[in-house]
């Protein structure tokens, strides 16, 4: 049992969309296929994999360092103790060999893209769907199918007014999703509050809003536009400040009556313990959403979902970033909080299968073999171009 | 005045050395050229640049994300405000464009390698050193030319005993080195402190040793080899954990008596704050390590420095991993503790010009303008070969 082959593309994710800190005219991610040499029914098994959004495909690192790591191991290396399927974990530790510490970005993310396509061979290869082996193996078999899920968008756009910004939320609400999230932070305050006011008019009492300023502001902003936000009834305030400034993200959560909402752009074990060390976040009100496609995949999240054990932070606080089918089964087989939706951006990657129905908000996730990439005929026919 | 062009390859600086955490068996840079169309005396300004050891070479994110975001930039957005000269800021903020938060690592590298060739230039067009420009722009034009350096060597190699690390540490000290460091944390405690105690034998009154962990041991170990290296008069303990494990790092720097050394994979402005804030470190004892050419260049390593004025850090506390000129200008110009030096690996990128000679344990910088490779034949020579 063994990888035969590792392959690695670029594609574009590119669009007119921006949010407060970036925009995504050149936007690219990495796609990945594993080939193994493993054969049931005169079929071989595969897996994809990819990253998430905004943080650019990561082509020469895949090429030059983890893929040939993989592929140079002896079998066994890759392989769990009765040989019957492939270990993600023991892979991990191949690819991260002649890895110092520190610096955890760029590389977390060509990790993570390998990553899931591991996992979709190991499932498949299990003959289960992914939720299944997670809730088996970390979970004391308990899953839940029904996933939380909430439509992120409402990004500025060149000539978007407040009409079709409403027009956008609207479609989400009725595709069933009962909550939807806005970017903030890209123009000014007052326009901004003008943007959730206009998309709260479309809200019924069980639905609700969330707004992310993608990290863009210092305090002061921060903290004005805490001032301003409080007099809604947001679901959360993503984002406020640096990601990496535990401090003011402290400051801002010691004082905020909305729950904060961080992590996207937090990118390892060590990022993420730090997280929950000083950054003051509050464990039954705020959010995490860390995502293992950009973070050295379900492997290192795993060992991040021990460490909020350690710390006293329930599982069900997490609702990755990502908006992929993959953390929607880490979602239902480990009890994560929801997951993150793209129902218009970031295609062919945001989103979940072609048959898959919102219903009060919350997606079933496929019981297909593997993540469920086979369901999704725009993604394998990205898939089966870049390959 | 504009770039005509930026170009990049990669260079193998792969050798059989390993520390505690790596391997140096695949080990790649990336070196840049940026070509000008400013001419004196019939001759065409270009710079150079590379990062440090240990991160591997960046040909993507150079070739895709931050050369053509400063190519495609209009000339002015990258001069300073007379037109007189390239503005390395500016350039940063036009390299950074579109670039999300957090997940500093890889990216940093490649920027860090820009950075170095866009002083290079810049200090050429002014006719200086760099070290004099630095001088005259952030230290009140005071600047001291002989900089302290320390040899560092002594990693594992197969088939090396302690006869051999001996003569490698002879080497340096007969060259006028009077500290050297060498590897820990690789073999048993007991194979350490055997290897220390060999190479303190060689050392007079004047000349010390410093040891270094390379990030590798968890807090029981990083704390057994503390109470063992305590008997020893050492001139630092450098990264015994987790480069960001602040808490941690506090915990063993609370109770070393030797001085703690930390920072080379501390890779930006946010991290390096985050360190100050929560590392535990003791500004009239430690040492910070950060290496521009793998931090987001000089530009950043700037923005650090106020970070530490704010924090009544000193500059004499930093003496930069990496060895090689630019850290060398940066800590003439500016005052810091001193520099790394590789005599004899990471060749051509370690060390310093040609002629430079380790007077009493110091070295004079180059009076070139410009950071000063033309100095160095063998580094021409790579420049040449890779462009």
């Amino acid at each position: 049992m063994k990888l035969t082959a590792i392959k690695e593309a670029a594609v574009p994710i590119k669009s007119d969309i921006r949010n407060a800190f970036i925009d995504f005219s050149q936007m690219t991610t990495s796609v990945v296929k594993i080939e193994t040499d493993v054969v049931r029914a005169g079929k071989k098994f595969v897996g994809y994999g990819f990253n998430s959004n905004g943080r650019y495909a990561q082509r020469c690192s895949l090429q030059e360092r983890f893929i040939p790591r993989l592929l140079a191991a002896p079998p066994e290396a890759l392989l769990n103790d009765e040989g019957t399927n492939f270990d993600p974990f023991k892979a991990w530790d191949t690819m991260m060999k002649n890895e110092k510490p520190g610096g955890h970005g760029e590389r977390s993310v060509a990790v993570g893209a390998i990553d899931m396509a591991l996992w979709d061979v190991v499932a498949k290869i299990a003959e289960k769907p992914l939720y299944q082996v997670l809730a088996e193996r970390f979970n004391h078999n308990q899953a839940d199918r029904d996933v939380f899920v909430y439509a992120a968008g409402g990004y500025y756009y060149p000539e978007k007014d407040k009409a079709a910004l409403c027009a956008e939320m609207k479609t989400y609400l009725d595709m069933g999703y009962n909550t939807v999230k806005i970017k903030i932070g890209g123009v000014s305050l007052d326009e901004d509050l003008a943007r959730i006011e206009a998309v709260l008019e479309l809200l019924d009492s069980n639905q609700s809003l969330a707004v992310d300023a993608n990290g863009r502001f210092d305090l002061k902003t921060a903290v004005r536009y805490l001032e301003a936000l409080e007099a809604y009834p947001l679901f959360w305030y993503e984002e406020p400040c640096d990601p990496l400034d535990y401090l003011l993200n402290a400051a801002v959560s010691a004082e905020s009556r909305l729950p904060i909402a961080t992590g996207e752009n937090i990118f390892s074990l060590i990022d993420a313990k730090n997280l929950i060390r000083y950054g003051g976040l509050r464990p039954e009100k705020d959010y995490l959403q860390f995502d293992p496609a950009l973070s050295y995949g379900l492997v290192e999240y795993i060992r991040i979902l021990e460490m909020l054990n350690e710390h006293g932070w329930s599982w069900k606080r997490c609702i990755p970033h990502g908006g992929h089918q993959l953390t929607l089964h880490i979602a239902a087989g480990l009890g994560l909080g929801g997951n993150e939706s793209y129902p218009h951006v970031f295609k062919p990657f945001g989103g979940f299968g072609d048959k898959a129905e919102i219903v009060e908000g919350k997606i079933k996730v496929s019981d297909q073999p593997g993540i469920g990439f086979e369901l999704k005929s725009e993604l394998m026919e990205c898939f089966d171009q870049s390959f």
